[in-house]
């Protein structure tokens, strides 16, 4: 299973893509921050985040899309750019058909570290070496990505089959 | 000129089509509800908030989108659906490569009623006025749509032109 995971945000965006199967090694494919000003409009902004996940789509081929679920609990203008940021993503995997999870920070670092409130050096330092990587994956703020999507990896599974299983349901029931 | 405003929402999400220029009479071109079920998953809700707006501009090929700009003042949770969902309509308008400008409510209520904290009938009413309605605009609750591509034809155009020389000074700037 290939994973992408997106750490959603309009001024960095992390994005992290895995391959790896519960109980199978993890293995890194990409890495990267995609970057939009604050100088630019908001619509130049989310069509930039648009085309960077579009691409990396494109190039990768994701099975699964995992992006981290936001709270509203932080800096309000951080949160809305988080959201819709997000909505971005979840939206241009809906259009794929890609299967898309929500995980909460805590999800994703109790995943990668035991600990739902490791902090950055640590989820940095266990995605390193989950991911059998010499060094810590550059840029640096694309580490929750990674982790996310090894969250997805070893979770993920078991959450989309449930939620196929919740939409076949549905359809059968909406047919009768 | 013509303007497509959105006043955005998971569950109900308003859109309104008005054809106008400042000085001249309105005319209602479009008013529609876009719903999506609390009860399906957040991809496929915004799946369908993007399907219907991309149908919506296909049919009425607007010049600009008036979408509303969303505050966290209120509830936590609809404000995250709300941005989530502005989001959608605002890439989606970009990808087209229409102008998108964003309104407050207060700047709508004031630009059709003259109020900027006129309640929803005070404003329905303005809106069925000034689109020379012989009833209320239904659906009624996509009033709010209606008065953002209203309050878009007065203000919008002055702000259109300002970004537009904003951009090109900023691309003369990083030519240099």
């Amino acid at each position: 299973m290939r994973v992408l995971g997106v750490d959603p945000g309009l001024t960095r965006c992390g994005v992290g893509i895995v391959d790896g199967a519960p109980g199978k090694p993890l293995r890194l494919v990409h890495v990267a921050v995609l970057r939009t000003s604050p100088d630019e409009d908001i619509a130049t902004r989310l069509l930039g985040i648009e085309t960077g996940i579009e691409a990396l789509m494109a190039e990768f081929t994701p099975d699964a899309v995992a992006v981290e679920r936001v709270f509203a609990q932080h800096n309000v203008r951080t949160v809305m750019g988080t959201a819709q940021a997000g909505a971005i993503a979840i939206v241009a995997a809906a259009r794929r058909g890609l299967p898309v999870a929500l995980h909460t920070p805590s999800e994703a670092k109790a995943a990668v570290t035991g600990n739902g409130r490791a902090d950055k050096a640590q989820v940095t330092m266990m995605v390193t070496r989950l991911l059998r990587l010499e060094a810590a994956p550059k840029p640096a703020d694309a580490a929750d990505a990674l982790a996310l999507a090894i969250c997805h990896v070893w979770r993920g599974g078991a959450q989309a089959r449930l939620e196929a299983a919740r939409r076949a349901v549905r359809q059968t029931g909406s047919r009768s």
